[in-house]
């Protein structure tokens, strides 16, 4: 079962598919990883057009069982907050589209899981990454690690949220 | 040629789809008008996949050659704002992969052009709309008549940004 990480950006949309390995020291593996990058110099109307292709394209190629998109906050530059929205609309609705399940973690809760505590900072992750997932280096651009960990965030929270919801019923 | 404005929502998503008519007295001919509403019960999730596959029929069904969506600013409730980005960046992107043409009105903008000026009120849009599509009352809920009046805003002034764009050559 892959779950897909998606860190959506109009300029850089990270991306990467993990699934549980039978190795306890390297537990997860990474089917594929990258950006989907648009030009600037394009209009807002075709680059997100541009995105919605690559992401069903990649929906297509990965098939996986959940989508975990990086959940939006607009304290920072509202300029840019509006085409990442914009972006993350797009993503949730054709995972949605397709019946997938689809989560949605901040930054904190991400780093909280993946690294322990939700003050870490983007090259905590990025080792850590490194290191669940087996790779020889860190997954660059940063996009591509923030991608990977919103993936490993809802593996290494599984257990837990399953463990919550069956003591809530 | 129909051109499809859409009003984007969560909760309710206004379309409407205009032509030019024979008419001097009545300039425009509404095709379809209505809502898409989502239930604020649902997830977050469903609601956008339920607004992105109704979008697609809604696109299947007009044709339009012109898609013209309300532009997002962040300077009201900034919880809302972001479901209305994620709304417009499904509805952009599914106008875009279709190679339709898409344009961006600010609410000023739709003012200027229908009614004359840009700090017009709601209900002097609503009459204005109803006067130039011959319509028998105004168009409810105000989605619908703010989606006409998108549409209505790209047919009144494309002679005059066609003569902007002549002479800007």
């Amino acid at each position: 079962m892959f779950v897909l990480g998606i860190d959506p950006g109009l300029t850089r949309c990270g991306f990467g598919a993990l699934e549980r390995s039978a190795s306890k020291d390297v537990p997860y593996r990474a089917l594929v990883a990258g950006v989907i990058e648009t030009d600037a110099d394009e209009s807002l109307e075709r680059r997100l057009g541009i995105v919605s292709t690559e992401i069903e394209l990649l929906l297509d190629e990965v098939s996986p069982a959940v989508v975990v998109v990086e959940r939006i906050f607009f304290q920072s530059n509202v300029r840019t907050a509006i085409s990442v929205a914009q972006v993350s609309g797009v993503v949730i609705a054709a995972a949605a589209r397709r019946g997938l399940e689809v989560c949605q973690f901040t930054p904190n809760e991400v780093k909280e899981a993946v690294v322990g505590h939700g003050g870490a900072s983007k090259s905590q992750v990025q080792a850590m990454i490194t290191r669940l997932c087996g790779l020889s280096e860190p997954p660059k651009p940063p996009d591509v690690a923030d991608a990977l960990a919103l993936a490993a965030c809802y593996l290494t929270s599984e257990r837990l949220r399953a463990a919550i919801g069956a003591a809530a019923r």
